[in-house]
C-alpha cells in the first residue's frame, strides 16, 4: 500500500516565545510540519518555496524522510518566509508579532509532473486560488484535504467554496466554521459546508481536541493530555498530516479509516506540541504511536448501561 | 438498589434572555436543576430556601416526582432568589444583568434527621462553609459531590480546601479548575486536586464536553449534539444532578460507575439546553435517555488500528 502525499503550503523560519522559553529561526511552516508528521506513515511529495537562508540540512532531513523535494523552489538570493508570536501563559492564544512573506509573497505552486498523480492531497493554508490552481493541475482523481484561515473567510469566501466544491475533507478549526456559516452551532455550520460538496469536515477544537462530521456521522476525540506543552506552534499542520498520511498508507478513505486518521492525526499533533519545532515529532516511533492510541481508547471507552437499567421513569 | 441522594443549593425564580427569546420568572436555581435530573434515576432529599413568591406548583410538581420537601423552607412574607441574566449569540458567554439574594442571603441548610443517613450528597454551589456545615450534620459516610464557582475560589479558598478534603467528586468547569490550581494545564490542576483528597475531578468543559479525572484513569465524553439550544442555564448542575442520581441508583461508585454516570449526565445537561427552564428535561423518557446513550457511544467509537499497521517507521 502507501500511496504517497502531495502537500502544498508554506516553508518557513519561525521565532516562537512560550512560556517555556524563545527560539529563533525554527524551521517550520505548515506544510513543513504537515510533511514531517505524514512522512512517519507514508510518502510525501512537496511543493514550496524557500529563500536561500532556509538550512541545507532541514531539506536533506526531509529528503532522507521519503519527502520528495523536486517541487521545493529554491529562490536565489531570496529570503524565506518569516513569523514571529508569542503565546500566553495559557498556550491557547498567540500574539503574531511580525510577519514577514518574503519569498512566499510570489508563491506560485506548480506541480513537477509525477506529483500529478498523487491520489490523497494536503493543501495547506495558502490563498484559495493558489489552492485552485493545484487542484487544475491535478492529473488524477485524489483524495483532497484543505486547511483555510479566517482571513480567507473574509477576503476570499468566493474562491474559497469554490475550493470546498472540489475537496473530500474540509480541515478547520471551530472559530472558523462558525465564522464560515454563521452560526455559533458547529452543528449546523458542518452540514452547511457538506452541503457546499466535501465528505467530511474535521473541526479542529485545539486542547478540546477535534470532531469529524459526514453526512450520517460524527466521531469526537479528545487531544492525548500533556503535562507540558512547550510549544503548540504546527500542531494543527502536524495533525492534517498524521491524518492524510494514515489515508496513504492505507489507501482508503471509508469512515472507519477516517476514525483512525484522526486518532494518528491527534497522537502527530501531541508529539508536535512537546517541542519546539518538529525536534520531538521526527523522533516519533512506532511504540509511542501505540501507546498513544491505547491511550486514546481507555480515555474515550464507554461502558454499557446496565441490563436492569429502568425501561420507565416513575 | 436505588438510594436517595441529599441535593443542598439554591432554588431561584430565573428571567433569562437568549437568541431564542425571553422568559421571566422561570422556576431554577442549582438545587432545582439538579433536583429535577437526579428524580429521573433515584428519589431526592431536597434542602433549599424560597421565598413566598415560589410557585406551589412547582413544588408540588417536584414532590410528585419523588423528591422530599422536608428541607426546604418557605419564609413567610420572602421573597425567592433572583437572577436575570442573557446570552450572546455563541450561547458560551452570559452577562448577570441583576441578582437579587432575598432569602437566600441567610441561607443556614439545616437536615431534616431522615436525611442524615443519605448515602449520595450533592452539594451544588453555595458558600463552602455552609458546604462544610452540612458535612457536619451528616450521620454516615456518603459519597459526596460539590459544585462551587470562580468567586469562592477568589474569596474562601482556605475553605474550599476544607471541603475538597472531605469530598469524593469535585464538579468544575475547565476556568475554574486552572484558576484554583495556578496553571493553564488541566491535567496537573487535576492532580493538584486530587492530592487535597477527592477520588474524582469531573472538569465541566460546556459544549466540548466533561472530562473524569482520577489518579490512574481518565475519560472525556463530548456532549450530545444539539441543532438548537434554547437556553443552557442549568445545564452544569443537571449534569450533576444526572450524575449523581445514576450513582445512587445504582448503589455503586466504581471508575466504571462514573463513566456511566459522566453519560448519563451529559443526556441530562443536553435535554436542559433543549428548551427555557427544566420543561423538556422533566419529560425525559428512557427511551431518550437510551438513544442518546447510544450517540455517545456511536460519537465516540474508536476503530482498532490495522493488525499490518507498522512496527517500524522509515
Amino acid at each position: 500500500m502507501s500511496e504517497p502525499v502531495l502537500i502544498v503550503g508554506s516553508l518557513a523560519l519561525d521565532d516562537v516565545e512560550t512560556p517555556f522559553g524563545r527560539q529563533e529561526n525554527i524551521v517550520g511552516g505548515a506544510a513543513y510540519y504537515s510533511s514531517v508528521a505524514a512522512s512517519l506513515f507514508a510518502p510525501v511529495n512537496l511543493v514550496g518555496v524557500v529563500g536561500e537562508d532556509f538550512p541545507q540540512e532541514a531539506l536533506a532531513m526531509l529528503a532522507a524522510r521519503g519527502i520528495d523535494l523536486a517541487g521545493v523552489e529554491v529562490v536565489k538570493g531570496g529570503k524565506s518566509f518569516h513569523w514571529s508570536g508569542r503565546y500566553d501563559t495559557d498556550m491557547n492564544t498567540r500574539d503574531t508579532l511580525d510577519t514577514q512573506l518574503n519569498v512566499f509573497a510570489d508563491f506560485n505552486p506548480v506541480l513537477p509532473e509525477s506529483y500529478k498523480h498523487s491520489r490523497y492531497v494536503f493543501l495547506a493554508n495558502i490563498t484559495p486560488a493558489l489552492q485552485l490552481s493545484v487542484l487544475e493541475q491535478m492529473a488524477t482523481d485524489a483524495f483532497v484535504a484543505f486547511d483555510t484561515m479566517d482571513l480567507w473567510i473574509e477576503t476570499a469566501r468566493d474562491d474559497l467554496v469554490r475550493v470546498m466544491e472540489r475537496v473530500d475533507l474540509v480541515l478547520m478549526n471551530d472559530a472558523e466554521v462558525r465564522q464560515f456559516a454563521g452560526t455559533p452551532n458547529v452543528t449546523r455550520a458542518a452540514r452547511e459546508i457538506l452541503s457546499i460538496g466535501p465528505q467530511y469536515v474535521a473541526v479542529k477544537m485545539g486542547e478540546y481536541g477535534a470532531t469529524l462530521i459526514s453526512r450520517d456521522a460524527r466521531f469526537t476525540l479528545p487531544c492525548c493530555p500533556l503535562l507540558d506543552v512547550e510549544d503548540p506552534t504546527g500542531a494543527g499542520d502536524s495533525f492534517a498530516g498524521g491524518l492524510i498520511g494514515y489515508l496513504a498508507w492505507a489507501d482508503r478513505h471509508e469512515e472507519s479509516d477516517l476514525r483512525v486518521a484522526l486518532a494518528l492525526g491527534t497522537i502527530t499533533a501531541s508529539r508536535c506540541c512537546e517541542t519546539f519545532g518538529t525536534e520531538a515529532l521526527l523522533e516519533t516511533t512506532p511504540e509511542q504511536v501505540y501507546r498513544r492510541y491505547e491511550t486514546l481508547q481507555a480515555i474515550t471507552c464507554m461502558r454499557e448501561l446496565p441490563s436492569d437499567f429502568p425501561q420507565a421513569f416513575e
